[in-house]
């Protein structure tokens, strides 16, 4: 069976898209054609919306889902109007809010996503730049200025994992690859050593890190399954004698592993380890 | 004033994040601390999350907000019980939803931002590894492989932008600084000009240029006001030329101009111009 979905917004659409794919994802026997919808802000764009929703309602033989943020009546009343399974995404929400925090909602659309926090916004960036700067050891004497240190063999998801950090947390995220040198001395520099209380391993099965080794340089030593083995044989050797938290990125996405480090981090900070200088958004 | 506001989820808490956010930027008179408790799946976890919740309401002298995302009805008890204005952002979704689909729901937790759709994972970490090895412009003849391409000057946003877009969206994205060789060509390369169908350029008021120019190089000759300027006046000519969208990154977040870029591409894709090998997630 299959049923076209369309996240609908004012603005971005990122919130209509977050919470739709959540409820979509409970219902994972269905296969969801995914159509996004930013900057449906005109009654003619929300006319034609409605026409490719009466399109999509003939082609799969049922009405297409809408998850929409609509600030906007008239717009929204268009679309409702449309031949739709309608689920407004805010507005049961605004008026218990405004009631709680006797305050009116202001009613501006595109609020969600927009700088309205310049100094977090500013420290996200930063974080990003200095992520990119401080990606695959390059400054390993930079740790002591990041917020976070992930650690892990070559194509374990160190670099996708640290941006997220970066660009979700605004953490200055750096890191650092277990190498050949390492194994052969048996432990990581000093410098590894000494930021052990923002330090993050990362681990995958061997078997997907063939694959991944692969397409980067088939049929090489570096990506043969005996090679891969190894290496996160002897990276889980030195993780053991550093006992910091062991991540798998074979089973967990970077989303999934990014808030756990939060969480680990945070946790710690309640401990009295170490202040955290990134924050929450 | 000053409330506290917990975003609380049995998984990462993403979706409850950014709900979360969008709902309170509808109130933004109110300061809110906020407070991110993912991972909150035992009832142990949850009776400790009630013990913050008052201590937030003496200390506000108003009970904190919670915006949840919970699958358990034992530990949603738990936290309503708690001294707080509860707001489940599923639950008013997920019953309806289910009746239109005449599917029942899973009710499996951490669903949303788990690997559930491991092609588009794939590609979207792909995609960050194509937009590392493709920033500032280290491979033009590598333009042709990419689904979307950012031009603009010296810290205008490119390279933050195209993280984004691989991130998110999972699009191959690339970049080409404009410097002071085009400005002397008066022109950017051919390769440049081969992906015009896909190029986007970015601008930034010369004062907020002089602002990040000056923290990366301090007192330098690229930071001066007036060199800023210049840049951005000579970028201008030369997009003026390329007659491709221009987009601020001084006032828009590189949520918005991503989504706009997004959004454009779709149109240019529905108008039958260049197919767009990207998706949105």
């Amino acid at each position: 069976m299959n049923r076209t979905v369309f996240f609908v917004s004012e603005s971005t659409g990122i919130t209509a898209e977050t919470l739709g794919h959540s409820l979509l994802s409970q219902f994972d026997t269905i296969d969801f054609e995914q159509v996004y919808m930013p900057y449906i802000n005109t009654d003619l764009r929300a006319l034609a919306l409605t026409q490719r929703m009466q399109e999509a309602a003939e082609r799969d033989g049922a009405r297409p889902i809408v998850f929409a943020t609509m600030l906007n009546n008239e717009i929204r009343e268009i679309l409702k109007n449309g031949n739709c399974f309608y689920m407004e995404l805010f507005e049961g929400f605004v008026e218990p809010l405004s009631v709680e925090l006797c305050v009116p909602p202001s009613r501006k659309s595109g609020q969600s996503h927009a700088i309205t926090k310049p100094n977090f916004y500013t420290k996200r960036i930063e974080a990003i730049n200095f992520a990119m700067a401080n990606d695959d050891g390059i400054r390993p004497d930079n740790f002591h200025r990041a917020d976070v240190v992930l650690t892990g063999v070559s194509r374990s998801g160190k670099t996708p994992t640290c941006l997220y950090l970066a660009m979700h947390y605004g953490l200055r995220s750096a890191n650092y690859p277990i190498t050949e040198e390492d194994f052969e001395r048996g432990d990581v520099p000093q410098l590894v050593w000494d930021c052990r209380h923002k330090l993050f391993a990362l681990i995958i099965d061997p078997q997907r890190l063939q694959l991944i080794r692969e397409e980067r340089r088939p049929n090489s030593p570096y990506a043969s399954l005996a090679r891969c083995q190894d290496d996160i044989r002897q990276a889980q050797q030195i993780y053991k004698r550093l006992q910091v938290p062991v991540l798998n990125t074979t089973t967990q996405s970077i989303e999934e592993i990014s808030s756990q480090i939060m969480k680990m981090l945070k946790d710690n900070l309640d401990n009295g380890i170490e202040p955290l200088t990134g924050k929450t958004p």
